[in-house]
Order: structure tokens, then C-alpha cells, then sequence
């Protein structure tokens, strides 16, 4: 391709509106262009990136026997209402764009499509013999976000490969599961990517297991902890291991103690000589469900954890009959007012009485109390009097009541042992997640009435799991791990172009004719080239080459009258003299290198 | 690929909701599935259909220098608001689905990509320089369609292929116009179908010129007018020629005619021993503007002709400041009570009084009148009296009143001479429009504010071209135009596969190992094979192959024990039994006559 049939669109300045590397060199690369919160046109060197990924993944699944399909971006939404999702996505968290037709017909704008994917393995499946298979697609996705941001990483508009597998066997879920797992692995390493596969929560998604595939990068919205030897990996989400060791509270001299304005937990332990080891935190939560019932929560975790709100919502979501819409934090004072008689804030306890919660409240009449491990671990502790400017010794969990919750609800962090019997401590990264792998079940073959007729000749919900590459956020994750002070360093497998072009001194003829002879030969031999033909100074385009990051570049300079040209990688590391005539050979062979 | 890898989902029975036959086809041959009213899912076959059309355009369009990028599809009203189009697709024809975000900021699933595309060419252009460029997109598109139907021709999720030209200059537009044409029947010839160019009315695009493609079918909702030399061809819309000679009207003895009950042209003829050509008949329109003004019409036509709605339309767009938002004859009982007094329908003339719309009504208090060319011709007519039951005797136009609005408002049809000097006649045929292309000119530029600065120094608004094609109606179109009793006959450069290779008995092992032996074979010659592996009759496999339209079948039977197979065509013309060494070569060149 040449520079000139198409505006590069680099620019000078770094846009302000950029946060991280990756988005700024987005933008003053001429990559993408932003049309409105979240919404990109990718431009054609951007879109080239996207169709080198694209083609990495049909290359790696359908070598394990994945078939692409397309389905539609318009979900009716009758088929969310059979999955229960439909008031959660829309009503709760709103992250999917709706609609009205013309007709007054709801249709959603797909973020997902288990819903689709099930209702058309419905219509297409009868029996076992048609099982197994995998259908994926590349197509773009919506997601109305609170808070788009950091250009691809997190937008409104972008493009995901998510495959659906279907299956007659738990077994055989597992077994492709697995078999999905090493293509995702290849899929990354193909795009020369450093990634790492960590455990993780399956999210609005569902199923039994999950796995996410993250880019380590400061930048990443996501924290991963690991250990050293690579035993264990989990998202911060999912993540389990014990706590540092508490230390112990002997018994305290006195029941309840004046703490004047010392609402937090350091104010409390600076001025009581206590350590936040020793003190329950208290936080209370409102859980809207479907079915429109609101449950006020009241979460304990030890003073030096925190509340892992992800693990919070699962158990509820798993262990009440309906689906969980929504969980914040009771903040709002308008709320406390309506619902709740003089709430002690700063000064909770988990003894909080019921009777606090008013008899016109339309909340659930009583307090569901969980406890994490490790508040329940404490025998004696320091909490809240639920009396204002006063904390208590409370000797036992068992005075508190009855229908105390226990699980894990915290947070694991960096230096957390991950178990009993091992001395191998949690490490933390940031990372961007840009795959997800499920092992679904039949959550979605059930709520579909999704079936296949089995060996024995008896009806079976299909089995499923789903997989998913954000396409868009890789390529950017790809630059968070690739860029120096001058730009992009794409990976050459899905770099825009293999090579750039340029002659020094485009008017003069002996150059324009080389570099147009070298031109066609780089084509003619398939090789990926950007003839930089613009009438422009030298620097001009070395340092627009620079920053769009084409790994190699070519020079025909002075040296065109001997048929002498330079070949230079963009990290300089490669600089190489060489005749023309020898030119795709070396560049064939270093090129692989890479 | 093999077919036990994804279900193949054929039907036996022809689904009942299908109206035409490539409707039907894709259907039966489990190559769409419908998932809402104009909503479909591209299973794997279709799908491939779909890439490989693709392919052929990225082909075409970058030998003329193109670039592929992808614009989003989610665009903010602002920018449909600057153009003046957002009413109109919205309140107006209401073919744009729209949304509203969660900081209820207005947005359009977009149908199309002038404003955005322009939107992005004033963020990257500055000067001549980078001119001119153009670039285009492959995209799934939304329109709300009042009447969804016929599977992919007319659905509400479709695939299109825009692109988008910047020009300095009109003459460099109009050049690369005539570039873009050849291409595009480059194009169409290269997925091996048969299309014709036709002259063709803008619409809602706008722009100067404009040109479509169509493949003639029966089933095309469009109207195609042309010459047998091929001096001229026209979609109705636009087509421009002379009626047949009207049957001159003698002056008429009384100038009231008693015409009890007779409200059609053929009564008032059959009663009154009159021609229809001697008679003007008079329909009533409303024009609903931007700008809230309503416009009553009255458009008067000779009585054997049709009016042509779009050229109305057009003619009001132009003529009026505000963009015209809807067009529809007044035939509501409760509107014709709200606005006017007394309508004596049926019974119409061209003199109808003012004095008729009520004072009260929103309307406009006067009639615009329009007169077709065929009506003015006319200098004695019959017409209705604007009274129940009578019509009257017109000796000239010149009493009827001034303001009278003379222009071509009428359908051409075949039969009508192409103009005054010719011989040639105009036929009739259907099509199906599977391209368009416009010249905009500076529509989109002006109202954007789209500019650059030229070899003067000057600020100048871009010059655009916009060029369409329906990838997925293409698809459709060229089975309405390739198919038989048994099921498609796919085009071999867009057939899913070039050949499918079926084994009489899969369960014979010689059989089976010839067949694995020939589909490895057919893969590293990258010839698109799909093997039929399925423990299925033969006879069944005939069926598939033939009903999915695969081009050439290779049958592995009780001769591969001699190595000898078939090879046969989807349409029997060719029949070889061959030894299967020789089959590749053979294939290559049987395949290349294609």
C-alpha cells in the first residue's frame, strides 16, 4: 500500500484526552478516530491490525474444528427473558444498549450472545450425533459502560471473537475446554503476546469454571495475584489464600469504649492501642433482586481486609431463588432516612439490630449478616456499639445471633499464603484481560430448552461453554506491552505492515526508481509493505515510521546509485547495509527471527 | 472442511414463511436462520458465501486504490443533526433504529455513513494534498423496515459494502465516479453474476448523478425501464420518456357530465364513451416538512398514467427551504374531517377551491398544485367537478389559476418512446439493486463543514462520492439468478466450497482411505474442499450437495478400489470418471472454464 492513498493522520501532539500509552499512541498514530464517548472509527492501519489478529484466530480454531459463523448484533428480547438476563442487563446494570422497533418491540444491542447462539443450536441439533461442534464469530459489540475509558480498552463499541461449544457430555465440555485452552494460549503467542491464564470469576456469564488470559501492564484495570513459581494465578475477583496472621486480643478490661469521632479503623486502632487485626469493619449493602425484593446486608470482614463485593454477589445470586440485580453499599443519606432509624455510621457492630430497619421500609424486615472467614475466625474482638462515638468487646460470634452467614467474602492480596500447608506467598499485577474461556453447563440449554436426543434415545440439555478474545482491546493490550519513546513496537505478526519504505529523497529519479523496483518485489514475494511515497522531508516520515511502529524499515538513500540500501528494525537492533538484490532474502530470514 | 464439524442443518420440508425461491433456498439449506422478523443468523455455509464476496471487493476496490477501514455503528444524533437528516430517519420514514444511552444522549444504528465518514475526513484533511482518497467498509447495517421481507433482501440486519471518496475537485470526482462503475462491474462479473446499470433517483442519499446495479429476477421489487440495444436503462423512479399519444378530445357538448357513482377513470370512460387519455385525474397529498409545515398537494396526471411519488418528492426536497419529512396521498376519513370541508372525493378537479381547507386546520391554507407534463399537454379534458357525482369539461389550463407547478411527475412504462427522436421503446423487466453509486458532490461537506485548503490557498468544501453494494443481498440475489429444481447452483467464485466430496459407503474402508487421501490432497492445492464425512446413505448426501449448490461433486465409490472416481458438476454437464491421480489437474482446469 502506498502512503498516499490514504491520510496517515499522525499527529504532532499527544491528544490530552488520553490517559495511557496505548490510547494516546492510538490517536497519534492516526490508528483510530473518536466519534464519541467509547465509539472509534478504526482507521485502515488500525483495521489491518484487527484483520492480522482476526486471521491468527481462524487460523488456530479452526485447526481444532471451530466453524465461523455470524449471528445478529439485534437481540429480540424474548430471548433475554427466557435467560433471566434481560432486567439485569437493561433495568440493573444497564450496560446493554435497548430499543424500541417500530412495531413498540424491545430488542437489545448484543454485548453477548449465549441467548442467540442456544435458541439457534435449538433449532439445529436433535441428536448426539451432531454433537460435538463450536461456533464462533468476529464481530463487534456493544456496551453502554458508566465509565468508558482508556480508548479500546474499555469502549462502547468493539470487537470480540466469542466461539459458543456444544457438547453431549459434561465430559466432553471439559476435555474441549481444555483443548480451548491451549488454542487460546497458541492464539496469544501467535500475536506475539505475553500473557498469563488466571483463574477466574465467571461473572454475568455463569457456568461452573473460567479462565482469563491477561496482558500484564501497569496500565491493566484488572489485579492479578500469583505466586513466583507459577502454581497458582487468579484474578482478584476469584482469588482465595489465608490472611497474615491476626494478632491475638487477650480480654479487654472493659465492655464499651469511648471512641469520639474515630470512625475508620486506624483512627480507632492509633487511639486505643489496638491493631486493625483485632476489629470486626462493618459494612452494610442493599441487594435489589428480580423479583423486586431488597435485602439490606450487613457484610463483616476482619479490620485489615477488604470486601470482595464480586464473591458477595455470587452467593447471593446462587443462593436465592431469584436473580440478583444490583448490590451498593447503603450511602445514600435520603435512603438511611426512608429506611432505617438513626444508623450509628462509623460506629456498626454486627450485632446491629433489625429493629433499626423501619416498619415502612419496603426492605426485607432483618438483616442478612455475612461473615467472612476471617472476622469469624477472631474468638475476641473490638467492633462497632452501634452507639454513636462508642466501640465494644464483643468475647464470641455465638451472643450476636443466629443466621450468621460464613464464607469468603475478602480479598486476597499480595502476601497472602495461598494455603495451609504451603509457604508460597501471593504476588500482584496489574493485567488487561483480553480472553475468557467458560465451561457454561447447561445454564443457558436449560432456560432455552435447548435439547438433543442422547445415546439412549432420551432427551438432554445440550451442554455448553463459551470463549471469548476482546480483538480490539488486544491490539491495544499489544501496545501497552510494545512501545518505546517513539512509538509503537508492533509484534510483527499483527503489525499493520511487515516493512515501511522509504526513499530519503523522493524526487530524486535513481531513488524513486529503486525504491518503486524494491516496492514491487516485496509485493510480488507476499511480503507486507508501506510505501512511504509521500513528497515529504526524510525525518518527516522516519519519524511517522517511528510511531506507527512498522518493525522493519527500508531506506533508499544516496547509496540507490550503487543498488545499496539499509534494512533497520525498529529497535535499531537490526541495522543492516546490503545490495538490493539481497534484500528479501535477509529480510525473509530476519524477519522470521522475530 | 468436513461436515460432521458443524450441523449441516438442511430441511426436508420448504419452510412455509418464505416467499420466493432464494428465500426458500437459504432457508432449506440451513444457510440462514431467522432469529426475528428481518433479523437472521449466517450459519457457517452462508457465512463463507458472505467472506468470499468480500474477498472479491477488497480485490477490486484496492487495485483502484482504496483502503479498507471500519467506521461504528452507533452514531450520536449531533452529527445526523448537522446533515438534516435526523428527523427525517427517524420521525420521519423512521427506518433508523434509535436509542437513548444512559446519560440519555441520542443515538441512530446506522444505515448508512455519510455523516460519520465525513465527520472523520474534516478531522484528517487539511490539504489538497491528501487528496484525492477513498475508502470503504464492509458492515452489518440497520434499517427499521416498515415490511421486512424476502429473507436477506429486505431484512432490518444487513451486510453492506460503503465506501466513501474526497475529491478537490468535481471533475476529479466525476473521474473516479467512472473508475468506481468499471470496478463495480468488475466486481459483480467476478462473483459471476449477470447485472445491469441503470439510472437511478438518489433518494435520501442525494447528490448529483447516480447510477445502480441490478440482477434482473422476477422476484426484484424494482422496476427496470430499457431499451433492447441497451441505449438506455433506468430504474422507474427515475426513468425519464414520452407516454403514448393521447386521443384528442373534440370540444364536448356540455361542460357538466352527470357521472353518478362513477369515482374510477374506466367507469367515467366506459359511461361516457371516453379514452383515458382525455381525462386528468387529480390525487391529494400531504408533505409534512422539518420544519412542522404541512403542505396540502394536488397532483394532476392524464388518465392512463401513474404518478411517480419519488419525483413529487424530489421536486418538494428541492424546491422547499425545509427537508421534506414524509409524503402520503390524504386518504384518512378522521384527517380529511379534521382539515377540510367537504372533500368530494372521487369526483376531484385540478380547480378544486382553497376555500376547501378548513380554517382551523395546521395546514397550509392553499393547494400546491402540480401538473404532470401528460395532463398540461392536454388542452381539452375531462376532469372531476368538485362536486358528488359530476364531472365537468375543461377547455384550457390557463382558467384553472396560476401557480400552476409543470414538471415530469410521472411513471414511465414500457411501451413509451425514449424521447421525441427515437424509434426505441422502453421494456420492462424486474431487478434486484445489489449496488449504488453516487456522486454527492459537496451536500455532506457544506452542511459538516468539511474542508480543505486547495492549490490556492483557499478553504474549499470536499467533493465526495459514496458507493454501495449489498454484500448480503448479492448473496441472495445470485441464487434468485442460479438455482433449479433440486437447489442452488452457486456461482463457483462465491460457492461456499468449490467442490464436496462425498463416499458412497463411508463405512468401506479402501473407500474411506481414497477419500481421506483426495481431501488432503484437495487442501494443500488450497482448493476449497468440503468432505461429507457424515455415516449418512449416499443418497441423502446427492440431496445436500445438490440443494446447497456446491459446484462440482467428487463421489468416491465401488471404483476406488480400481482408484477411479467422479467427478460431476451441479448441473450435469460435465460427468467424467477419472482415475484420481489425474483428478486435481482435471479439476483445476474444469473449474478455471467456470
Amino acid at each position: 500500500m502506498r502512503v498516499t492513498s490514504f491520510p496517515l493522520a499522525t499527529l504532532r501532539d499527544t491528544p490530552s484526552e488520553a490517559e495511557i500509552t496505548s490510547h494516546k499512541l492510538l490517536l497519534k498514530g492516526g490508528f483510530i478516530k473518536r466519534v464519541s464517548s467509547g465509539i472509534y472509527a478504526y482507521m485502515p492501519l488500525m483495521l489491518r491490525v484487527i484483520e492480522k489478529i482476526s486471521l491468527i484466530i481462524d487460523k488456530e480454531l479452526n485447526k481444532i474444528g471451530c466453524c465461523k459463523l455470524l449471528l445478529p448484533q439485534l437481540h429480540p428480547s424474548e430471548l433475554w427473558e427466557k435467560s433471566g438476563r434481560w432486567e439485569g442487563y437493561t433495568e440493573g446494570e444497564g450496560i446493554m444498549f435497548n430499543l424500541k422497533d417500530r412495531q413498540s418491540r424491545s430488542f437489545g444491542l448484543a454485548p453477548t450472545h449465549e441467548e442467540v447462539i442456544t435458541y439457534v443450536a435449538s433449532e439445529i441439533v436433535n441428536s448426539y450425533k451432531q454433537l460435538p461442534f463450536c461456533f464462533y464469530q468476529i464481530q463487534t459489540k456493544f456496551r453502554d459502560e458508566i465509565r468508558p475509558r482508556f480508548g479500546l480498552m474499555r469502549g462502547r463499541e468493539f470487537i470480540m471473537k466469542d466461539g459458543y461449544s456444544f457438547h453431549s457430555s459434561k465430559e466432553d465440555l471439559i476435555n474441549f475446554y481444555k483443548i480451548m485452552e491451549r488454542s487460546y494460549e497458541n492464539i496469544f503467542t501467535s500475536c506475539g503476546l505475553d500473557t498469563l491464564g488466571v483463574e477466574a470469576d465467571s461473572g454475568a456469564i455463569g457456568g461452573a469454571a473460567s479462565k482469563e488470559f491477561m496482558v500484564t501492564a501497569n496500565s491493566g484495570e484488572d489485579s492479578i495475584l500469583y505466586t513466583e513459581s507459577g502454581s497458582y494465578a487468579a484474578n482478584i475477583e476469584k482469588a482465595q489464600s489465608l490472611p497474615a496472621k491476626e494478632i491475638t486480643l487477650k480480654n479487654f478490661s472493659k465492655s464499651l469504649i469511648h471512641t469520639p469521632n474515630q470512625k475508620s479503623i486506624s483512627d480507632v486502632c492509633d487511639s486505643n492501642n489496638l491493631d486493625p487485626t483485632q476489629i470486626v469493619k462493618v459494612i452494610i449493602y442493599l441487594a435489589k433482586f428480580e423479583d423486586k425484593s431488597e435485602v439490606p446486608l450487613l457484610v463483616c470482614i476482619r479490620g485489615d481486609q477488604t470486601i470482595n463485593e464480586v464473591k458477595v454477589f455470587n452467593h447471593l445470586d446462587k443462593t436465592r431463588t431469584s436473580n440478583l440485580i444490583n448490590l451498593s453499599i447503603i450511602e445514600s443519606e435520603l435512603e438511611i432516612k426512608k429506611n432505617l432509624n438513626e444508623l450509628p455510621l462509623g460506629f456498626i457492630g454486627p450485632d446491629l439490630s433489625d429493629q433499626i430497619i423501619k416498619n415502612n421500609s419496603h426492605w426485607e424486615k432483618k438483616w442478612l449478616r455475612l461473615i467472612d472467614h476471617s472476622a469469624y475466625k477472631l474468638s475476641n474482638f473490638i467492633s462497632g456499639a452501634n452507639k454513636v462515638n462508642y466501640h465494644k468487646f464483643f468475647n464470641s460470634w455465638e451472643n450476636i445471633g443466629e443466621n450468621l452467614i460464613k464464607a469468603d467474602f475478602r480479598n486476597s492480596k499480595a502476601g497472602d499464603f495461598i494455603d495451609k500447608n504451603s509457604s508460597e506467598i501471593l504476588l500482584e499485577a496489574k493485567g488487561i484481560e483480553i480472553g475468557h474461556i467458560f465451561q457454561l453447563g447447561q445454564k443457558y440449554s436449560k432456560k432455552l430448552d435447548a435439547k438433543f436426543s442422547n445415546q439412549k434415545g432420551l432427551l438432554e440439555n445440550l451442554w455448553m461453554g463459551c470463549y471469548g478474545i476482546g480483538v480490539s482491546r488486544l491490539a491495544q493490550a499489544a501496545i501497552e506491552q510494545n512501545h518505546d519513546e517513539n512509538g509503537i513496537c508492533w509484534p510483527i505478526q499483527i503489525s499493520p505492515f511487515q516493512v515501511i519504505l522509504i526513499a530519503t529523497n523522493f524526487k530524486d529519479p535513481l531513488q524513486n526508481k529503486l525504491a518503486l523496483k524494491i516496492y514491487n518485489e516485496l509485493r510480488e514475494n507476499d511480503i507486507d509493505v508501506l510505501f512511504d511515497d509521500r513528497d515529504e522531508r526524510a525525518g518527516v516520515k522516519f519519524k511517522d515510521a517511528d510511531l506507527i511502529g512498522i518493525p522493519f524499515r527500508i531506506i533508499v538513500g544516496r547509496d540507490a546509485v550503487d543498488n545499496i540500501v539499509e534494512l533497520i528494525s525498529r529497535k535499531k537492533e537490526i541495522q543492516l547495509k546490503l545490495s538490493s538484490k539481497d534484500l528479501i532474502e535477509k529480510f525473509l530470514k530476519e524477519s522470521k527471527l522475530m
